[in-house]
């Protein structure tokens, strides 16, 4: 089929898929959602005209969001997800039998019940016991919040929309209020390559360095995305992710994984010599 | 400008960049080669219709290709390379004052004309006195020789066009003969993501693996090329990249890099499983 | 939305049109059918990746391929109409009191189905008394027939796919057989313009002109077909299609028309003179 | 060769070129010229991005823009041409013996001189003794003349840049007051068919017939525009284009043409309805 999906990287570069079936297209009263299943990369969710996730490769985003803060406090059982609707963050947080309790706040949810719908493959596990939703604002929530977290994951889309305010200064220091003492933030933290996420990429580091005494970047390969060089923030309170990975314990509880293993995430963090500048310029 | 040069990453997935000018177009005895101005990416070279280099994100490849051997061998002075007709291998190569002499094989001399007339950014090292130029074949190139290099390096086109023979198991077998006791091969050793490419990298590690002792696989992110996510390959008689990495060495000659450092060394012979996987079932 | 669909004119010529949503999709026995809702032409019907028509210009096919055999002969009363599916060509000439039945042979009724459902403003007036539906093999159904209609209208797809056999000549000699003594041919004649549709141009002219007396091309402007130069075929027993233009009777009846009046019944039959050679060499 | 050129119709709608070779760009004080060679159309014009001619049916415009008037009156002597620096309908016009001057006026050199050098094909006859040269403003030029012209022709780009004040009705009343009692005035007129072209159309229909006594309309098909569906103004003083044709005077000259001819001056005139009432609801 002659249908084409294009994702404009920048008004110089277009990224375009072959498009099999447009399975759904919803106006939500926070974006536009379309599905679609595609040969290459299976099914895949669009927001606003930006590729979230394909069957072919979400593992890597959703196992790298999630495996690096939990290998490295085996105590993490409180969680607080911010976005994440297609359910795949949660679904391998549901993984760990050490996980009691997951809160995930989502503010649109026609993004759940699209991926409820038609992406069970990341939403298998938003029905879990263990996983309650709420649709509101993050922000809103995550304010009302005190020392109650062992870990926020901020799943979110690109600052723009809704996203927006997941990119700001007052939401990471009310993160960080939410969080307990030895509390973890990790977020979706954009892409060192094009301008525009180059420029968000600084932006939230500069914020997020403020309000958290460590705060490390790291990075994986996701094709599907913008470059196909991605970032994610680490945060904490206490923790370094590299000296303080559980790589005994983690190794012991048998997490089947795709892209995540322990040699690879004391390897993920180190960052090619311009992305560190580039955060360190922040 | 609306003039765009796309890449068939596979039949379903193109990449467009958009073109300010078509610099140079011309049909080689071995191949097609052009060269684009563009906004995005500056100057590019392209052969075949393949994405060879951008003024961009060149130094990713080139530094990755020639800083990893260098870090783990401080003794390396003779240095044959094929392929690499734009330059940049050579041009990171001559920054090393222990180096004593560089051969390069390139099979077009084309490749290495255009590349002096246009990709000054690439190509001017190629006239130091420490190197010399053979327009030939590799293959039949490495067959003469023996126990004469310290470090091979196979900067190679994917195995389709000229760049076939440089996939082949008797190629890998000459190179060996080629290399001094402590040798190291380094080669493009293409992508995991895409099937094409995938299948071209496991091919060329299931020969390798077979006439080297040591073959391991390291990983960048270079965005212009399929997928983003670009593997090498280091084999060599004797030394490990990881455990005899010469870090401290390294860091004293103070080569200045925009992608390289010798944390990043380690951390790129970090693989994700499933390119663990697809190696070792290869 | 960034999702387009894109018609290969040629290998060398892409046209490619904005996609709001893919309304369906479905593999039939005997093609691929989609329907496209699009900001610039409204809904489109796309049969194996070809635009069989718009909701912007279907006025123009429909009422070139109707119009201009009716206003020849005002006694037109028995119509066979094969192919058609969409519904456009029936909906014209149902706009005539005086025709009394038209047979429609379309081979493929999910193509009617799926105009029924999602194409009214062409498949209105299928379920017209007048109209009888015949979902079977046109050649089949047309051998079976003589001195039986006034007018058979050929409003098949490209020469390609089910199309194919609309295309031969013992097709042609049915239709002549089946046409009373001053019938009228009337068919869908491709486009002189690129060298596909040319090919086939020049080949069905060659062959009507072998079986009918009267054999003439005539043109419109349809901007969504490949080159936007469209032609049909009048052939005919008896009727010069331009000498026995019936101008005072069919402005009589006052059909109210977008595109079609008996100036331009006249001025269509006037081809370029590389048309006409192409087709006096066929 | 990957390299497409993309005429962006619409927002909504790209025609997409192959391109070989971009041979020249310039960047003129006017506007952007580029030189494509490519393997459909041959050598193409591009001015500002738009497709000004191509090798394979500059014909079409070019034999539509000069025989039409000079079919009309077999006594054009003297002949005012503006715009047109590729020299295609010069080079129709010099096939008259009976035309005693051309002036031609073009803005920008600099498109003269490229299609001198590239495309000899419509510029061969730029050199002709007939022919007088003035790199001036169209308009200040025409202000100057009275009662000198047998015949304008107005081959313009798109009124946008430099053809913005050939659109102009002080404009057109200049060409009525350059013209000879019986002079024809005769120009590009745009499309009917997408909103750009449609409104330029209909403006540019609006002022003419403010001014001249006669103002009519004919068309097209030219592929490689817009829609493929082209429009010409014809408006004069005193001749009317289809009744004061001079067929046999025309026909007994024999001047070769690939589109034109006597039967297709009559035709071409006879419009669309939607075009119709486009124009007269100007």
């Amino acid at each position: 089929m002659e249908l084409w999906f294009t994702e404009e990287h920048t008004e110089n570069v277009r990224f375009s898929i072959r498009v099999d079936r447009h399975i759904v297209s919803e106006q939500s009263d926070f974006q536009k959602i379309d599905v679609f299943e595609t040969p290459e990369f299976g099914k895949m969710l669009i927001i606003d005209d930006f590729v979230m996730l394909t069957e072919k490769d979400e593992f890597i985003y959703h196992e790298m969001i999630t495996h690096v803060p939990m290998a490295v406090n085996q105590n993490i059982k409180n969680i607080l997800v911010i976005g994440a609707g297609d359910g795949g963050t949660v679904r391998e947080l549901t993984r760990y039998n050490s996980v009691e309790k997951i809160e995930m706040v989502e503010i649109d949810k026609k993004v759940v019940d699209i991926s409820m719908e038609y992406l069970p493959f990341t939403a298998s596990r938003l029905n879990s016991e263990k996983v309650k939703l709420y649709f509101e604002d993050g922000l809103k929530f995550v304010k009302t919040k005190e020392n109650e977290y062992d870990l926020i994951i901020v799943d979110s889309t690109d600052p723009i929309g809704p996203g927006v305010e997941l990119f700001t200064k007052e939401f990471y220091e009310n993160c960080f209020k939410a969080l307990k003492e030895d509390g973890i933030l990790v977020n979706q933290h954009e892409s060192p390559y094009y301008k525009r996420e180059q420029e968000a990429m600084q932006k939230a580091h500069k914020k997020i360095k403020e309000v958290f005494p460590i705060a490390r970047v790291y990075q994986a390969h996701i094709p599907t995305y913008g470059s196909g060089h991605w970032l994610f923030g680490f945060a904490s309170k206490k923790y370094d992710p590299v000296k303080d990975l559980n790589e005994e314990w983690w190794n012991s509880i048998k997490i089947d994984t795709r892209y995540y293993d322990t040699e690879l995430h004391k390897g993920c963090f180190a960052l090619p010599n311009y992305v560190k500048k580039l955060l360190s310029n922040a």
